[in-house]
């Protein structure tokens, strides 16, 4: 394998100025640089990561801390952060964090404190105050996926007006008996179920209809789990729901279908999300992107690491309304129709 | 921040014993090792990791390729990996490799060249000549979660027999006309498919049945798109469907459901998986358990690490079948009634 001392013999300039051109640290003439870079390429040169590190206290390296990686959202984002992290240069280092395990607290306690990375991108962690201390404690910067606290840069969906946006469009339908399927309370649970339901429950409140909340795990199997129940008691069934994210909302539907409840005739649902099945199942849905927030957030980050007083901003998304086939006016609702025979 | 000076003078050691005790080079007494560890743990001390890798050339870092983060096979192998890495202490960096782009060509030419890692994980990578060259290149231990090629150790599916096994299962209940949804060819696309497309076609060759194979892109939303092109046309729809992946069974389950076409009585559907939705939709299927892959894969490579002399190994795994409510006898075929009224 090659070293620095063929690479510069080959390109015919000194060790250091070889050295200065591959890592990017000091002047070099730009047309040096490049004759450098690539005969370094076609030698195969690589320079060994520790001592670059030493060298200059950089790593080129991110850490990603997310809670769950088999789910959607997360898998999303996580696509999104690679491929802006690949077309940097920068290695990923994942740090698996699920809620209440062994594993989570040793990534606070002794993975994070490695400091492997130059930086940090949070994703939907949801930290407790010592978790959060430990972040701060690295001093490193830290961008969010579903905001962390006041002192990190975030990209995050505005989850109170997604859900707004959702049970105003069922109650402008004609619908009055709408629930929302998910989530635990507005004082506790994830954060973004609990900002999700309290847009839904101000927004009944404004309109004078009353909240009704039924609890599901946040997942197909969970909002199918939640549906079966629900709406297999035609005393508690309504003709709309709001469902915390799509995959709860596709478990629903599943769930109507196999309780031979038409959906949208007997019953609505939208979702937040549009998740890649939303439109198999023609699911009505508030769109955000998932992949271009983990792309967005990685962005900031790489801006802060190149210009660390660059101040930490906050930038919040509002999701777009997608009407699609799985909400209607409710059963009993006078047909409107247009055009046709109309003689009045 | 606690320097390794500060930690052995408040443990009471010298600094090349605090320095044997926190990287596990050299002999250190057990009580005196375990005391280092507790006052560095108190301290907040953690060493330079880039410092750490000079000194010992590990990184104590394993690199996971794969084509895919949010497809459910991969990221519960992902999952699975993560979980003995962080038992092991080991940090995992993730590297995404999808096929034919420039993001793979740069984390084969570029990425993986760094040897930022002791050793290496594929997870479904279907490497090209060029890309196993580099990875033999690299000089470090390699397992890979399905083949990519005969010196590396390898976790993965036999499946051929899981193909095989399925469709014994559809003819034993009667069936002769049973398409196999998914794949390009035996010969062409991924080796996963191919292998499934040829145990499902050797099986059928036995039976004397004919063989017919409909294409779909390997995703849910892929399987429904192609069933419903597929059970739509009453000439070509099969009694049995064997698609080469849950995902793929159940886009076909809800193409059926939304045709009409009752599953199972009039159509049969086996998967291969048992994904988290195939209860939810009482699918019959194939079951392997990526997770566990995942971990398999992990322990043998940090046997290999432990011991370079280790041989590799070569494990194959043969699912189970799980016979759920989405098969049952072809159309027509005569009721067995045991035990009802039967005279005789």
């Amino acid at each position: 394998m090659s070293g620095i001392e063929d690479v510069a013999r080959a390109a015919g300039v000194s060790k250091a100025t070889a050295s200065r051109a591959l890592t990017g640290h000091g002047y070099v003439a730009a047309a040096t640089r490049e004759r450098v870079a690539r005969v370094a390429h076609e030698m195969g040169y690589v320079p060994s990561s520790s001592a670059a590190s030493l060298a200059t206290g950089r790593t080129r390296n991110v850490g990603v801390v997310m809670p769950y990686l088999n789910r959607w959202f997360f898998a999303e984002v996580l696509e999104g952060i690679q491929e802006v992290l690949l077309e940097s240069g920068y290695d990923l280092t994942l740090y698996d964090a699920k809620p209440g395990t062994e594993g989570r607290r040793r990534v606070f306690d002794d993975f994070l404190a490695r400091k492997r990375f130059d930086g940090l991108i949070a994703v939907g962690l949801e930290p407790d105050d010592h978790e959060l201390e430990r972040l701060v404690a690295i001093g490193r910067p830290v961008v969010s996926v579903v905001a962390i606290g006041d002192n990190a840069g975030v990209v995050r969906l505005d989850d109170e007006y997604a859900a707004r946006r959702a049970t105003t469009h069922l109650i402008e339908l004609g619908h009055t008996k709408i629930t929302f399927l998910g989530g635990v309370s507005v004082t506790s649970g994830p954060h973004v179920d609990r900002a999700r339901l309290s847009g839904y429950q101000r927004t009944m409140t404004e309109a004078g209809l009353t909240v009704t909340h039924v609890r599901s795990e946040v997942s197909l199997p969970g909002g199918y789990a939640a549906a079966v129940d629900l709406l297999g008691d035609p005393e508690r069934r309504p003709t709309a729901l709001l469902a915390t994210c799509d995959e709860v909302a596709i478990g629903a539907i599943i769930a109507a279908r196999r309780l031979g409840i038409p959906v949208p005739s007997a019953l609505s649902v939208v979702g937040i999300d549009n998740h890649e099945f939303a439109e198999m199942f023609s699911l009505t849905t508030l769109e955000q992107s998932p992949r271009s927030q983990g792309m967005q957030a990685t962005r900031m980050l790489l801006g802060q690491l190149e210009d660390p007083a660059r101040v930490a901003q906050d930038v919040s998304i509002q999701a777009r309304l997608i009407v699609r086939n799985s909400t209607a006016p409710p059963p009993g609702t006078p047909s409107v129709t247009v055009g046709v025979g109309v003689t009045s």
